[in-house]
C-alpha cells in the first residue's frame, strides 16, 4: 500500500511518502468489526500465517509464516472469524520502506539517513493503513515482544479504535540489561569497518561480521540457561558431526521469527570428550549453532534496520510522560486486555508482564494474564505450546466477538 | 620465577621455559605451613593485594590489589598470619609467559602460536612455583569465579598439597550460555579485521573492536538486572553530563578486577527525558559506561590472552573423565572446603555452587558453604560485602591454622 501523504515523526521528522507491505488472512466481514492487528518484532515480517507456493503450485520450504501456529484456519486466532492483518513496519526490510530503499529526496539510498523511528511511529503508520482498508475498529491487536508494546501502544494512540489488546512476553519498557545487550549488538555493527556510517550500500559491501556478532548476541537472549542446557550442554561439535543438520535452527526473510526447530533432541548425541584445543575452531555444539545463525541472519537482514529496530525498543515508554507512573499512563486505555507471559523469559520476564497488569487493574480495566510454565525462554511465545495456545484460544473463543 | 624446564600441557603440546609473574604478602613461617594461594579470574592478576608507590614514595591511584578489601593484615585473609602468594597465569598479558612475548621456538612474538592452557595446566606451574618457593604444603588455596575452578583442580591434582580450599561464585563447569557468551566474545575479536589471524603485533595494530564489543558483553553478565536497573536504569547521558565521572568503574591492569567502584549514586540524577534520536550516538548512560569500559579494556588486554583465558574456561569439567559424576570426580579431593555464592550472580549461579557442595558431601568431606544475598551479580565476589567478608574472616580464624 502505497502512502503520499507526509507521516510525522516523534522525532521531529517526517516521512513523505511510504509504503507498507501487509498480508491478510480470512474475509473482513459486512460491518467491518472483525479486523484483528498483528505486529511483528525484531526481525519478523507482515508474512504472519500460511505458506507460499512456487510456480507449480507446490508449497515452497520454510515458507510458513513466523505465527503460522497461532493464526488460521481453526487455529487460536480463527481466520475462518477474523479477518487478519500482518504488516511489515516502517524501516524494516522485508517490504515496507526502509533504509535500503531510495530517499525521494536525495535520489539515493536512505542508510544511515533514514529516520529514527518509534513505537508510536509505527502504530500511527499501521493506523493509516486500517483507514485505507475501512477498518475503523480492530476487534483485536496483539503482537508479542516488540510487537506486544505496539499493542499496547495502539491502547493508549488509538483508545477508540481498539476492543481487545493482547500482549505476549513484552514489558512496559526496557531494563538497563536489555538497553545494554542491544546496545552491543549496535557497536558491533556500527565498529564494523564495512558499515561505513551506515553508507555500506555505496560501497558495495555488508556490515556482516557485525551483524553475525548482533544475531548471536540476540539468540543467547531469546533462550533461556535451561533450554540451551537441554538442546546443547557441552556437547562437542564432533560429536554432532555424526548427525549432519541436528540443532539447525529455522529463521529467514520473511516466513520465520526467530524459534527454534523442534524435534531433534541433541542430548540423545553423546559427547566423546575429543577436544581440538583450539581458541578459534569450533569445539562446542552451540558454537557451532550461534556461529550458523549469525551467518544466516548477516545474509538477509539490513544493518539499519537492525539499529532502528533495537533504538524503537530502547526508547518505547509510555510512562516516562507521567513521571515514570505506569498506572497513570495506562489511564487512558479503554481495550480488554489478555497479557501472556513465560516462566524461563529473562528479557521480557513475568515481573514486566506483571506491571502491566498491576497499572491496569489499577485503572479497574478487563485484563486476563497467564504466566506459561514453559522452558523455551523469550522463545517461547513463537512456539506451538499447547498451554499458551489454549489460552489465546479460549480469549478469543469467549471474549473476542467479531 | 624464571622456569627453565619443559611444561607438558593438557593438549598434549609443551611450553620450554616460562616466566610466572607473583607477588606475596606477609612472612613464610619456619615450617612454611601458612602459604595461601590465590588464583586469579578472567583480566586480573598476580597483583592481589597491597598497593604501589611512585618514585617520590606516594600511593600511586588506582593501584590496590583486585582483592585488597579481602587480604592485608587484619582483613578476613589476615596477612600478619598468613603468607599469601598472588601469581599471575600462563598466557596471562600482566608478567607471566604469553602470546605477547617471544617464542623462544622461533624467536618471534607467540601471538596466536601460544599454545592453549588450561586450568589444569595453570595448576601444575602454579605447583611447580610452589616447589621453587620450597612450600609443600598449603594451608589454602583461593580463588573467585575462574579463580575458583583453579582452587577446585588444585584439589584434584594435588589433593596431599592443600589443607583447604577456597571456592568463591564458581562453577565445577560453564553451562552452554555461558560458553556462548564466551564464544560471541571470541568471534567479535577473531572476526576484527586487525586481528589478522592472532598475528596482530606483526602489522602493528590492535583488534580494539572486538575487544570492546567482547568486554561489553562481559560487563553484562558481571551485573545483575538489578544492580543495573539502580545504577542506571533508563537514566539518560544528558542528564549524565551535568555530573561527571558519574558511573565510572575502576578497572585496569593490574590493580583491579571488574568490581564497580562504590559511592556514587546515579539514581540522584533525574532524567531530562530528552531524546537525540538516534541510532549511533549514546543515548542512555548504560550505554555510555558500557563504552567507556569497552575503550579502557581495549588498551591494555591483550587480545590473545582474553581468547586463551575464555577457553580454559569453557574446557574446565572435572566430572567429565568420570562420565559427568562430580561426585566420583570429586572422591579424590582431601581437603576441606568453604564454598561461597551470591544471589544475584547468573553468570555462575548458586545453584552450580551448591553442585560442589552436594558432591562433596557426597563424599563425607568437611563442606562450609555460604550463600550471600548481595545485588551485584558475579561482580559481588569482587566488592567489599560485610557478610561475605565476615564468613571468609570465620572460615579463616576458626578452621585455617597456619
Amino acid at each position: 500500500m502505497h502512502f503520499a501523504g507526509t507521516l510525522p515523526l516523534q522525532s521531529g521528522a517526517a516521512i513523505r511518502a511510504y509504503d507498507l507491505a501487509y498480508e491478510t488472512y480470512g474475509q473482513l466481514n459486512a460491518d467491518k468489526s472483525n479486523a484483528v492487528l498483528i505486529c511483528h518484532a525484531l526481525n519478523a515480517s507482515h508474512h504472519v500465517a500460511g505458506v507460499y507456493l512456487d510456480e507449480a503450485g507446490r508449497v515452497k520450504e520454510k515458507s510458513e509464516g513466523w505465527w503460522d501456529t497461532m493464526i488460521g484456519p481453526g487455529k487460536p486466532v480463527d481466520t475462518n472469524q477474523f479477518f487478519v492483518i500482518g504488516v511489515n513496519n516502517l524501516g524494516s526490510c522485508f517490504g515496507s520502506t526502509g533504509p535500503m530503499q531510495l530517499n525521494p529526496d536525495t535520489g539515493e539510498v536512505y542508510g544511515a539517513d533514514f529516520p529514527v523511528v518509534t513505537v508510536q511511529d509505527w502504530v500511527s503508520a499501521q493506523a493509516r493503513l486500517l483507514d485505507a482498508l475501512g477498518i475503523q475498529t480492530l476487534a483485536a491487536v496483539m503482537g508479542g515482544s516488540l510487537g506486544g508494546m505496539q499493542a499496547l501502544a495502539w491502547t493508549l494512540q488509538y483508545p477508540d479504535r481498539v476492543r481487545h489488546a493482547v500482549v505476549v512476553a513484552s514489558a512496559p519498557n526496557l531494563t538497563a540489561e536489555n538497553i545494554a545487550f542491544n546496545e552491543v549488538a549496535r557497536r558491533a555493527i556500527v565498529t564494523d569497518p564495512d558499515f561505513h556510517g551506515g553508507h555500506f550500500y555505496r560501497h558495495g559491501v555488508l556490515p556482516k561480521r557485525g551483524l553475525r556478532i548482533a544475531r548471536m548476541i540476540g539468540h543467547i537472549t531469546y533462550l533461556s540457561d535451561d533450554v540451551m542446557n537441554e538442546k546443547f550442554g557441552r556437547q562437542l561439535r564432533q560429536a554432532v558431526e555424526l548427525k549432519p543438520g541436528a540443532g539447525e535452527r529455522s529463521a529467514g526473510p520473511p516466513q520465520a521469527g526467530s524459534a527454534p526447530s523442534g524435534g531433534r533432541a541433541l542430548h540423545e548425541v553423546t559427547s566423546v570428550g575429543a577436544f581440538k584445543y583450539s581458541t578459534q575452531e569450533v569445539e562446542f555444539q552451540i558454537e557451532s549453532y550461534l556461529r550458523y545463525q549469525g551467518d544466516k541472519f548477516a545474509e538477509y537482514f539490513d544493518a539499519n534496520t537492525y539499529l532502528l529496530i533495537t533504538r524503537a525498543l530502547d526508547y518505547f515508554d509510555p510512562a516516562s510522560a507521567f513521571g515514570g507512573d505506569l498506572s497513570r499512563a495506562l489511564a487512558n486505555a479503554s481495550a480488554k486486555f489478555l497479557l501472556v507471559s513465560f516462566t524461563t523469559d529473562w528479557r521480557f520476564a513475568p515481573a514486566r508482564s506483571r506491571e502491566i497488569v498491576k497499572a491496569l487493574l489499577d485503572n479497574q480495566r478487563d485484563v486476563s494474564y497467564a504466566e506459561i510454565d514453559a522452558p523455551h525462554g523469550h522463545d517461547a511465545f513463537l512456539l506451538d505450546d499447547a498451554r499458551y495456545m489454549g489460552v489465546v484460544r479460549s480469549y478469543f473463543q469467549s471474549k473476542v466477538t467479531p
